[in-house]
């Protein structure tokens, strides 16, 4: 296995989104954001999303150049319109200010309309917890589900991620509403492997964990079977209307894929504003020590709260490099004339 | 089967609360919010909770005269004690004074520390609708869900609500973390049935829809697998910071069930202080004719929205009365003095 260290592959990403027409300073932001997310684990939306980044630069959907403009400010909460800008720097810029405003009120709540993919949503959960903010954020995307009752894709595998800071290690959890990616079907399919749980549906109409059979019917399940397509639903709608943005059918029509115009929300507080450091840490430690002496399911089992395995994951790529599918490497190397 | 009328089953639920020592008007109030539970279809959390409430209060588990204190206001946040006073009251309250806040800035967030059961969540998500408000809550609760990875209940069972108000019906989800009740297990064991889909774990560890061996293990199924068990963490532990209250494991700790001093948020969003009217029906009417025109997996089948089964059940109990539990609705009686 390919390892790359950390501060090489940000460098060669950066450098692929200059050449691809990106101002340096926000080439290497992106950069940062992509080589982070690989770095903890999220390949998919990592290095791996280089390429369809610069795509979609070339084909003018992201503007390289734009940042958020004000649209309506009401105190603790601010509406901007994101101008198609990059993603990652739209949801950063949103989730900078809705701590500004948390700091000043306790609480702050920014959403964005006409902004375009923010790759890995978690990274905005860690960039508030790093600050010391707890954090809410969630962004629609286009059709890419059925809803619970259709075959068809309807609805969008929203990720919702809700964050804590620990001094221990932020407890970070990054979720989309399929029970399995695309990108997790493809891979358990290439190493001719089985699901460890159902994840949709066959030709048939029946759960299986035949990740092929479900990429041939696209009935990926919703986490919750009828609960999760309600919460994508829903998630949409608050999107949609608390950023006077697009909803997903209206972004399905939109016909620029998940980069086209859609609809986030920050939301940031101050748990100080609230409560006491000692408050909080107790508040945490009793909860992670309840999670640490259940009984585990395999012996010897651990169980871990979200984000554990994200910071693990971490430590270990920087520490040895951060794994890469060497084909992806090189197009990512080949991007920026390396 | 017998059915209910909904006045009568209103009085009767009143009238065993003011036999158990609330002043009338409080009573009134619970018994509209127990009724109007069964009258949309959530039975378990209606009449069939009457008689663990009227224990609670005899236990003195629940203060029948207490009403939330003002513990600290930030601007368009405020946090209230609930001084253990009834979880519907102290909720309604909460969520009404969300929309106060909303009203004035666009935006409100109301936490509650120290209240108790409030039934069911839904509840306010409909309060809210009705006003024409958008809404998100949520609670946390005692331990009753295994964690992933884990085989004992260290979790809570936290139920999460989104609403979104729409004239022709109103949108609401409202869903616990657990894939199924332990009353939905309960009652299909009782009728020698099989849950749709596995909801848990047998004692071979193997994922079952058997609902009496997931009763004698307690191994309930978080929604998704790990993510609803992520999720359900996550409730809990904002549950807490934002109000100042008990997480899950302090609740635990002080052995009063679900009714322990449990910690709540309420969220209250005007669309109109964002959007105009138009926009906010153009998003509803689109959202509404995607799912409406999916293709169905059942022939003729219906793709519904969250909220619009229970509006159905509504209509239909309010025409034809609720249906109860013959042996329930005797011991309500009996509670009321009838």
């Amino acid at each position: 296995m390919t390892r790359i260290s950390f501060k090489e592959m940000e460098s060669t990403i950066a450098q692929a989104f200059v050449r691809a027409g990106m101002p340096p300073a926000r080439a290497a932001a992106c950069a940062t954001v992509h080589a982070s997310s690989s770095c903890d684990g999220v390949y998919s939306h990592g290095l791996n999303r280089v390429e369809r980044f610069v795509e979609y630069i070339g084909k003018q959907w992201v503007d390289v150049h734009a940042s958020p403009t004000l649209h309506l400010a009401l105190g603790a909460m601010e509406i901007y319109n994101g101008q198609l800008g990059p993603g990652i720097l739209n949801a950063q810029f949103a989730m900078e200010r809705a701590m500004q405003l948390a700091t000043a009120n306790g609480f702050g709540l920014v959403s964005l309309c006409n902004t375009t993919h923010w790759m890995r949503g978690g990274s905005y959960g860690w960039q508030a917890a790093e600050k010391g903010f707890i954090s809410i954020c969630w962004t629609n995307t286009e059709s890419c589900m059925p809803a619970w009752g259709s075959s068809s894709c309807c609805i969008g595998n929203n990720p919702f991620i809700m964050a804590v800071p620990r001094k221990e290690g932020h407890i970070v959890l990054d979720m989309a509403m399929s029970q399995y990616s695309y990108g997790k079907l493809e891979v358990t399919r290439l190493q001719n492997q089985r699901l460890p749980y159902p994840g949709g549906f066959n030709q048939e109409g029946k759960l299986t964990d035949d990740p092929a059979a479900i990429e041939a019917t696209r009935r990926v399940l919703p986490i919750g079977f009828w609960k999760g397509s309600g919460f994508a639903i829903l998630l949409d709608l608050l999107a949609s209307l608390l950023s006077g943005g697009l909803c997903t059918a209206a972004i399905d029509k939109s016909g620029k894929g998940s980069s086209g115009s859609c609809s986030q929300v920050f939301i940031a507080i101050n748990p100080l504003a609230i409560n006491t450091q000692e408050f909080v840490d107790k508040v945490l430690n009793e909860t992670i020590a309840q999670l640490q002496s259940a009984v585990p399911v395999e012996e010897n089992g651990q169980i871990r709260y979200p984000g554990e395995s994200s910071l693990a994951t971490r430590q270990e790529n920087l520490r040895l490099g951060i794994p890469v599918d060497e084909a992806v490497w090189q197009k990512v190397k080949a991007l920026a004339g390396r």
